[in-house]
């Protein structure tokens, strides 16, 4: 037996998303976690990402993980090998999470005694961006393989993000028409006081600063 | 000034898509016209693939690519240096296109001369699937870089087309975590028809195959 559970959340029947974000953000304030919600288009590395950010931070603070997906549990099974407490949640073929949906989440999981619970939001860089989770920091993936041009056609996923970690960069001389100096800028014009890392989860590259950003990010959370 | 037009399209009035791209494909039919729905993930090579295709197929048949973006013309820029005749779509934030706004964006572009269609959906594995936009055949890419579980993830997508590109095949001894094999079980289990196509969008290997589907396709589709 998975030592996992799937939990099936049911779209919102609150109008105001946005009224409903706010309420769950004083709710996790009030709880002392912070929840980051966490983005990328299919296959970018989230859950790679994680795995190693786990394993970076794991005996500093409590880590849960909720999984979101259309459908499988594979990332909730890659997840809880890592030590962690994990949930998988199935949206039920929709492409986002609202705040709803993200508190029905929450709920189930139990996050209470939680210091950095991660969302990670289902692989799409269109409809997550427009939903306010509730989360206290929204945080996305650009891999390189995707090309430096995606700043350009997704303009509001890097607008809503305080951080932006540019993923398997161990592959650039790969893809040696990913430029990085240009994809840092598109970032900033959209999103000027957006952090932004450049990193392997394969390799460790670059993960330390990543860590370090959470770290500071959660500290300063539950010190205010 | 750009050589093509930018139109913004408005989404479908209508309840019923499901009955509405019935009667686009109707209309397909009776202009001769076959419109490729083409999907992906963001960065999995939808336009460098069009590029490749066209440069193949361009002296055979008259080609027109409708780009659908929710904001950026990047990619009819790309496509028009090809040579053949292209449009952006701006979906004004919309995650899909519907067979309204596809609708909407082939008497705009005016496609009665033309033999062969692309649409370029947005980049988005989830939402597309969703909606039939009318097209006579759905085909989307998988790229190597995004992973083997795709199927397992997103299996509505890989359920809905009649052929799926495993797009930068030149990069597997970077990603050598990805099983060829393993990937076409699953798309195999979910649709069992479905042609399945390896090859690299830069390198042109296993373009020929891919190029040779969309020849039978449209040719049957003329003598019907």
């Amino acid at each position: 037996m998975d030592k996992f559970r799937v939990i099936e959340v049911k779209r919102s029947v609150f109008e105001d998303n946005d009224a409903d974000a706010e309420k769950l953000r004083e709710e996790l304030k009030n709880e002392g976690t912070f929840l980051l919600n966490l983005m990328s288009s299919p296959g970018a590395g989230k859950t790679t990402t994680l795995k190693r950010t786990i394993a970076m931070l794991k005996d500093e603070m409590k880590i849960g993980v909720m999984e979101a997906d259309i459908d499988s549990d594979v990332d909730a099974k890659a997840i809880i090998e890592t030590g962690v407490r994990a949930i998988q949640i199935h949206t039920g073929g929709m492409c986002h999470l609202d705040a709803d949906m993200t508190r029905q989440g929450l709920r189930e999981f139990g996050t209470k005694d939680l210091d950095f619970v991660v969302l990670e939001n289902v692989g799409n860089l269109v409809c997550p961006a427009e939903f306010d989770t509730g989360a206290i920091k929204n945080a996305m993936i650009l891999s390189v393989p995707e090309g430096d041009d995606k700043p350009l056609k997704y303009p509001l996923m890097f607008s809503i993000c305080s951080a932006v970690l540019i993923n398997k960069c161990d592959t650039l001389s790969v893809f040696d028409d990913f430029d990085c100096k240009a994809v840092e800028e598109r970032i900033r014009k959209l999103n000027p006081d957006c952090k932004i890392f450049f990193g392997s989860a394969k390799t460790g590259e670059g993960f330390e600063a990543w860590a370090d950003w959470i770290r500071a990010e959660v500290k300063a959370f539950q010190n205010k």
